[in-house]
Formats: structure tokens, C-alpha cells, sequence
């Protein structure tokens, strides 16, 4: 891999702190790594590799320099600074939802749609963690025939709410374990120990939540398809770091078999089967949780539409619904030769 | 209320203890109350009003002399006892899937169906938790139309596989936050605590696993619709004892608009809008604890599909899913007078 010089804003996030465990396990070969982070923040020292990197305010002189850098802190400031990252040269990788659905900012997961990145590309954005979770499972199938519908019920982590709300979950459960009249909800609205609610977004004029209304426009940029249609139900589970996600698959004609759902699956990278009926052993968050590959299985017929087929699948939000889709971004920029090299 | 005597087999269990309290709650003129458990249990004493109640080892030629018994100790018992407690003029009112599917023993959800009891029964099945809360929210909306197919993805708390399943989440939970590396799976085969999975029972010949056949089936007849059409995903989360459940209903022809919906289920007996879209607020599990309605909200147009709608409900797996909807078809059977007085 080439040198690069890399930043990461919002480096003390939740995502922020994978992506810098992901650089060394996937061996990045960085000369120098720059992280930013709020006021609130800044001071701070993150230890990395085996140095010490001071976390400094966002400086816009300092990112426009380096050659690959990743937004993973809010989509305010994501909005405010990414084009300027860009103008002389550097590529920005930006989590948020700021520019997901902008005509010439491609929208990514790597297995999918790769094909989407010109070379005069320069800010690329990571698409929502439950549409990767989903269409890593579902993006594959358009081997076997079209796909007209998705229907989606999500079971979404913690995690996609940041790191105090995952802290929040684990101290409002101990909380409850001793004295369940002292739960307070804080980061949340709702308390989330032993609990689960509709997604803590707001309700939109369609009826849907901002979540879901992410799910369903990112379907169809990613998969470059306006017709498909998605509904999709976002609910919030006491679950640590993985969303998981009952998927029902319509096709336009027939549906596929089970068995070549299956093998197209088990194909498919990125993917892992867990499927084992006889020992009625699914995808769960437990198992999904620090795995880079998003588990898939209940793979059957449904047996009140010959056109669709059901799924199960449980991906890490942090990982593949973050941090992991945005590295592999990088990767890819840099193998294809985009990203200059200091 | 006309005095009877009454017996319930499975008396410690999560459903027994319920039916004990829903006794007093709703104020049942008892002039005797005979409790039976499991050998392990029995010799142990109950208290309830302010008497000390023996619990027995089942005896059927006691039970033969009540008025009215139900049963809640697991298919095997009430396959076995069922039949002979009614021979002689004993009402009984079975919670397990014993008889749900028997042509001669009526599936009643009192709201639903009550017309379904014919003078004679003597055997009454209680439906499954999952149907009961299900349908309660979609049984009143065939008023505006003819209803094709259900899609249900649910989220079931752990109180579906009993008390000893509950104190499993709490146990299991507690011991995941001080090591997580010493959780056991007992009662459950995966882990429970901050994990879900696929229903914790057997997958069938048709993909399905035994809890969504069930629902198939269960609703048909409970309908009285052999040709309504059900998808359901179920799914066992870290709740201790409400169900909630994703739900999408097609209808024959265009669906009926969100304020028809709305309007039909704010008046459906048993029902409770929890609809609140500009506080973000619909039913939780933590809120429908204890309630004997079901809550029902997140009421919108299925954008994907014309003829249909989506709703999220949750109900209390113990009261309206078990203990509750056994107690409305026991004050059901009373009140036509059904039921031999002592």
C-alpha cells in the first residue's frame, strides 16, 4: 500500500476509535495521522501504534494537506468543511448523512457499487448503517432476477446513537437491576434497558422516520435503481454494537429458489452464512459484534408471495455499517490510484 | 358474577401466578379455588385474598368436580387431562397449543371471536401470545376492507419461554455486566442478555420454525379465513415481558387511509393508540407491562404498496397474550351462562 497522510475528525467517536483499530489491523501504511475532535476534546492524547497523537480542533490548513481524511463527526460539520477539505486535492470520506444523496458525491459500500467512483472524485460518502447492513445481503440477489420491494423490520443497536448512547444502555441496565423506579432517560428519549422503541428519529411527512426515509433513498442510489421500492420499520433494541434486520425480498418474477439464495450468498463477499436450521442457529448481534463480514440466514421461501424470498441478517454497526465500509472506501480510492501519495 | 369453583393446573408458573391476580383484579366470585403444579412444586402453599392455598399434584378426579379449569402447564399435560376434566361437565380453558388446531375445540380471542363458542364446548383453547397481540390490532380493520396478507416481523420478550426464562435475561444480564466472558446460556440455548435470535423453536418442513406456523394457522381460524395469507419472522429480544411486533397489512383491494385506521382502532375494545408522532412516542414494551390493552401506533401508509398499511404494536405477553385473554373467554363462558354453578 502507498504512504498516505491521513486525519480523522471526530477521531474520540465511536466510529472515530474503530477506525483507528482498523488502520493497523488492515496494515495501513500511514506516514503521518492527524486526529480532530471537538473543543470539548481537544487536548486530549490518543495512543496509537506505539505513539502518542495530541487530539487537536478541527483545522481546516491542517486537513486540506493531508491526502485522505475521514468526517466522522456529525453531519453539521460535515456540511460546513468537507468541500473545502477537498478543493486542493485531498479526498474526504465523510460518515455522515450531509451529502449521501448529492448528485456528484458517490454514495459506497465496495462489494456493491465500487463502479460509482470517477477518477475526479474527491468526497465520497458511507452510506447509513442499516441500508449496508441490508444490501450487503440484498445487493447479491439481483443476480437471480430484479428486485421490484424490500420489506425491512430493523433491530438497531445502541452503537448507531454513538458511544454514550452504548455507555447509557449498559449503566441504565445496571440501574434497573437494582432499582428500576431510578432509570432516567438521558441520551436517549426513551429508556432503552429492557426496553425498545421506534427509531429516535423524527417522523417525516410520509409517515416514515428520518431513518428509514435514509433507508429507502439510499437503496436506490446505491443500487442505481429509482424504482425499487423499500418499506422499512426502524426499531431501537437494547443491543450493544449490531443491527439486525428481517428482510423480506420481492422479486419482479418468480422468486429464486432457497437453494440458489443460498449459494449466491455464500459467495458473496463480505457476507457469511449462518443457517443452520438444525440447530436452529442464526444470525445474532452477540456473534455479529467486531466481525467484519455481515451474517446472513432464516434464508426461505416466502409462502405467501412466489415472488419473494425471507432473510435474517445481523451486521456491526461500528464495522461494516461505519468504520469498515469507510476504510475499505479508502482502500479502494488508493488502489485505484486516486489518492495522491505524500 | 355467579359463584364457581375453580382450578388451574400449572399454578407457579409465569401464567399461573397471573391468572391468580387477574382473579381478584376483576373481582371473580370464587367460592373454591383448587391450585395444581408439577411434583416439584407441589406441597407448596399459595397465598391469595387472605388464605393459604395448598398447591396439589394435577388430580383429575378433583379437577372433574370444578366449574371451570384452566390449564397452563405445557401441551403434554393438557393433551393428557384435557379431554378427561371435561367428560363431566367442566369447562376448561387451555393455554397451551394442545388443542388450537383441533376442528371440535374453538381458538377464541373474546374481542375477535366470541360467536365462535357453541353451547356445548366444553374445551376452549387460549391462542398463541404472538397471534392474540397481533391480531387484536388487525382483526378490527376488516371492517374497511377485505385483508390478503399479514407481514410480521416480532420482537418477543423472554416471559413467551416462562418465569424461569425472565429471571434468565435478569440473571444473565447482571453477570454480562460484570464479566461478559462468564455468561452461560441455560434455559435459552443462545444468550439472551443484550442478544436476540431466531424463535427458540424448531424450524419446519416449510422453513418456518414452530412459533410462525403457529401464527399461520392460528390466525386463519381465529379469523375464520382460510385463505388470509401470513408471513411472520419471529424473534426472541432482551424484553422481560411484553411482545412487540412490526406489522404490514395488505388489503384486497386499496387500503383504507391512515385516519380510517386510526379512527377504527382508537374505538377497538382491548386497544390503546399510542400514536404521538411529534413527541416520537409508540408503543414500547416497558409501557405495555402490566396493561392489559395492546398499544398500537407508527399507523402509515405501506408507501411501497397501495393496498397496504403498517403498524408497531406491543402487548403484554403474560395478560392479553396468556393470562388475560384466558380470563375474558372464562368470564365469556360465565356470562352465557355456560358455566355449571356450584
Amino acid at each position: 500500500m502507498n504512504e498516505v497522510t491521513v486525519g480523522v475528525v471526530g477521531a474520540t467517536g465511536a466510529v472515530g476509535q474503530e477506525l483507528l483499530q482498523l488502520f493497523l489491523k488492515r496494515k495501513w501504511n500511514i506516514s503521518q495521522l492527524k486526529l480532530f475532535a471537538s473543543q470539548r476534546s481537544s487536548g486530549k492524547i490518543q495512543s496509537w501504534k506505539n505513539i502518542s497523537i495530541p487530539i487537536h480542533q478541527t483545522d481546516l490548513s491542517i486537513l486540506q494537506k493531508l491526502d485522505l481524511v475521514f468526517l466522522s463527526a456529525g453531519s453539521g460539520i460535515s456540511k460546513e468543511i468537507s468541500r473545502d477539505i477537498v478543493a486542493q486535492g485531498c479526498i474526504a470520506i465523510d460518515n455522515s448523512s450531509a451529502f449521501r444523496m448529492t448528485s456528484d458525491v458517490p454514495l459506497i459500500v465496495p462489494e456493491i457499487n465500487s463502479e460509482a467512483i470517477k477518477s475526479y472524485d474527491r468526497l465520497i460518502a458511507n452510506p447509513n448503517c442499516s441500508a449496508i447492513i441490508m444490501l450487503m445481503a440484498v445487493a447479491p440477489l439481483r443476480k437471480l432476477g430484479k428486485i421490484r420491494r424490500i420489506i425491512v423490520s430493523t433491530y438497531q443497536s445502541a452503537s448507531g446513537a454513538g458511544a454514550s448512547a452504548m455507555q447509557e444502555l449498559l449503566d441504565q441496565t445496571a440501574t434497573f437491576l437494582t432499582d428500576r423506579e431510578k432509570v432516567k432517560p438521558s441520551v436517549f428519549q426513551h429508556p432503552i434497558a429492557f426496553n425498545l422503541f421506534s427509531h429516535d428519529t423524527d417522523i417525516q411527512e410520509n409517515g416514515y422516520n428520518v431513518e428509514e426515509n435514509k433507508i429507502i433513498e439510499e437503496t436506490r442510489k446505491i443500487l442505481a435503481d429509482e424504482e425499487i421500492l423499500v418499506n422499512p420499520t426502524c426499531i431501537r433494541v437494547p443491543i450493544l454494537r449490531a443491527h439486525s434486520e428481517s428482510i423480506t425480498v420481492e422479486f419482479e418474477d418468480s422468486a429464486p429458489t432457497v437453494e440458489e439464495v443460498t449459494s449466491i450468498l455464500a459467495d458473496a463477499p463480505g457476507v457469511r452464512l449462518v443457517n443452520d436450521a438444525a440447530n436452529n442457529t442464526f444470525p445474532m448481534p452477540l456473534d455479529a459484534s467486531g466481525q467484519d463480514d455481515v451474517l446472513v440466514g432464516r434464508i426461505r421461501a416466502d409462502i405467501t408471495n412466489d415472488k419473494a424470498i425471507n432473510l435474517f441478517v445481523s451486521g456491526d454497526q461500528l464495522l461494516k455499517g461505519a468504520a469498515l465500509n469507510a476504510v475499505q472506501i479508502g482502500e479502494l480510492m488508493i488502489s485505484k490510484g486516486y489518492v495522491r501519495s505524500s
